[in-house]
């Protein structure tokens, strides 16, 4: 198998200013195409280290992907340290990334001065994958039988560039193909999954790979892939190990491919033109904030109230203040007149809201932890209590998950009657 | 300087599956006492790659503190590669450890079994630092001059066993005390910062050093340090120039220590007994959901009406469709009247909103990326235009965070009349 190491080059990240996303980024981008990432390597802007570091993991692996230190101010000295490390005499400049530098400088209303266009500079021993996001070009060094790829460091540019290496990677090493299937699941902790489709995972053929990738707040990500053999043969088997698993989970799987809940959930209405409105309390916005998060919810979200304080509930919402008094305000009957209250003031086909304890303090009757979900429609209703045990940011985060899960499922059956 | 290299195990990082945040918090935590951590290493459960590596760490670094791989389940090596590095030849069993073992399975509801009493059995060759939130004890190595820290890989058991762990160094190296002071700011870019207050810091005195923290979205955090000295001294010294930074700066510090917008428009607000709600449209919930993140939000925010259609607008906020219409729905008229009906609406002492443009998409009059803020008390409103240039979710961020200063300056006026 053709293996990588991914090394990160920056002082803001040993010192803990910055959490590196890039590396976890590219080995998930690498892992794709069945390239091992088998060792990742953080050093500071120090070209010693920078000289130590890249000449050992060019030994240690096939390919090296660097991120960072190709800014143009001097304390980035990646380039130079690379130019040294590959017995370059000089720099050449690159047409194609001079062209973006002057492309990106103007859009912002700026002048390109000469510290500018130094970023199109590179040693004459590499070749150049245009940057279109930002000023430094990506580098790449052939050294022997194994490739360096020198990336910037902003996430933004990297992610846009990864395509392009990739492609590059797949034309210059024997990578099998590689067919995946991903289905969201949500609900089912991982042993419980696991232990759910035993049987089926025992039966797959030896070809086909069943990965596990949980997300402890959102749900657990299954990739079922297959390295090697005809594409076309391939597709259809995986279509039929999916068919088998959905059959077995049912609602467990929410969506085939790569998407969020809120993505799904956004698909769904869209694709029936169908609106929805939200009323919050312990999750304060969040779920209005993920709804609104995907690019056009505009079609079919219309708004949403939180309602923190109890006055809020009874005059914007409508909760009669009977219910509060007699079921609490962490009760099935205010979720369900909440949600209710909302439909009617945005006149939206759906609602959902959410009444619990996001902690620290309870309310004595439940737990921190504790949220009342209710869901409606025009005739009709469902209300659920989910239970967790995590701190503040967490159980608002999960809260919002069942929210939006249990919302799906709801609007699903209300459109499949 | 001491120095450190931080060392992560388990395949999960090198597929990508998991972003790593213990190596940034270990970084800051060493930061704050003075130790420099010169790299950060990420290898999988393979016993070569972990002797490897931590030998060659060992080398390069005073401290080695690795995270991951001492779970109780057959992938988890790291404890036996460390037995074999550290030369033991038997493992003991520590009382401490394994009474957390049954202290924690037990609250639980679990059974201890002898998977989990294995737990408490580490190489004779360390000494333990109790983990007090998980199973597997933290595990020290003094390898002559280098000392090997073995820390879980549990976030939350991590940061939790920190102090633990700084304390032993603390007493094992000789670090310089060290002492911070931290201020936040908002709405300068670090370069703009950097030049206003370039005279106050090159007058500093020598052993004063400024660190400029810059998080695009939320702002600049300016840490100023001193190593050793008398900390009485030290502190009246601080303490002299951030009075002298604050009279440069004004309103652009918005706090003095580690405290984000809406932590500390919390503090003013529960301070002075008022309260707050908010109208979105733009941001969607995103700052009715960073306020709501703060514990004890409660006491001082109200609510929020998230108004994403036009109908909410009006019919929920009260917006004149007069207003949108001559107007426009992104404008200061319209976020004026937002902030009016939301406080009027929930009865609240402070108000704000937001319309605009998160994009992708235009309105044909604003670029993508554009907002209005409005704020308004019972007597007062003020509204300002801001605009950004970054992609949906950024741009919702930095509306969010623009509007939580604007908010802020406009209370803190407010207050001091």
């Amino acid at each position: 198998m053709t293996t990588a190491s991914v090394c990160t080059i920056g002082d803001e990240i040993l010192i803990g200013q910055i959490v590196d996303t890039n590396s976890s980024a590219i080995a998930r981008a690498l892992g794709r195409i069945g390239v091992q990432v088998t060792r990742m390597v953080s050093i500071g802007d120090r070209r010693e280290d920078i000289l130590d570091t890249l000449s050992r993991e060019l030994k240690l692996a096939d390919i090296v992907i660097t991120t960072g230190g190709l800014g143009p101010t001097k304390d980035d000295i990646t380039k130079a340290a690379l130019a040294e490390l590959s017995g370059s005499h000089a720099y050449v400049e690159h047409p194609g990334q001079l062209e973006m530098v002057y492309e990106i400088l103007h859009s912002r209303g700026l002048d390109v001065l000469d510290i500018n266009r130094a970023q199109a500079l590179v040693p004459e021993t590499c070749e150049v994958i245009v940057n279109h996001r930002g000023t430094a070009p990506i580098m790449v060094f052939r050294m022997g039988k194994a490739t360096l790829y020198a990336m910037p460091g902003v996430p933004f540019e990297t992610e846009a560039a990864l395509p392009d290496v990739l492609d590059d990677i797949s034309a210059h090493y024997p990578l099998s193909a590689i067919s995946h299937r991903h289905l969201m699941t949500y609900g089912m902790a991982e042993s419980a999954l696991s232990k759910a489709i035993a049987p089926w995972e025992d039966a797959l053929p030896a070809d086909m790979h069943l990965a596990y990738l949980p997300n402890p707040l959102t749900g657990v990500k299954l990739r079922l892939s297959v390295y090697g053999g005809n594409p076309d043969e391939t597709a259809a088997r995986l279509d039929r190990e999916v068919a088998r698993l959905k059959a077995l989970l049912g609602d467990v799987i929410y969506a085939e491919g790569e998407r969020s809940l809120e993505e799904e959930l956004g698909r769904v209405l869209a694709d029936n033109g169908k609106t929805l409105s939200v009323a919050e309390s312990c999750t304060g916005g969040e779920i209005a904030h993920l709804i609104t998060g995907v690019p056009g919810s505009s079609r079919y979200f219309l708004g949403s109230v939180t309602s923190y304080a109890i006055p809020v509930k009874e005059k914007v919402l409508g909760v009669p203040d009977t219910i509060i008094r007699d079921k609490g305000v962490v009760s099935a009957e205010v979720a369900e007149a909440m949600a209710e209250g909302v439909l009617r003031l945005t006149g939206s086909d759906y609602a959902v809201a959410t009444t619990g304890l996001a902690g620290p303090g309870g309310d004595g009757v439940y737990p921190d932890g504790t949220v009342w979900v209710a869901v409606c429609s025009k005739t009709d209703k469902k209300s659920r209590l989910f239970q967790y045990h995590n701190d503040r940011k967490r159980n608002i985060q999960r809260f919002s998950a069942s929210a939006l899960y249990f919302l799906l499922t709801f609007v699903n059956s209300e459109l499949s009657r």
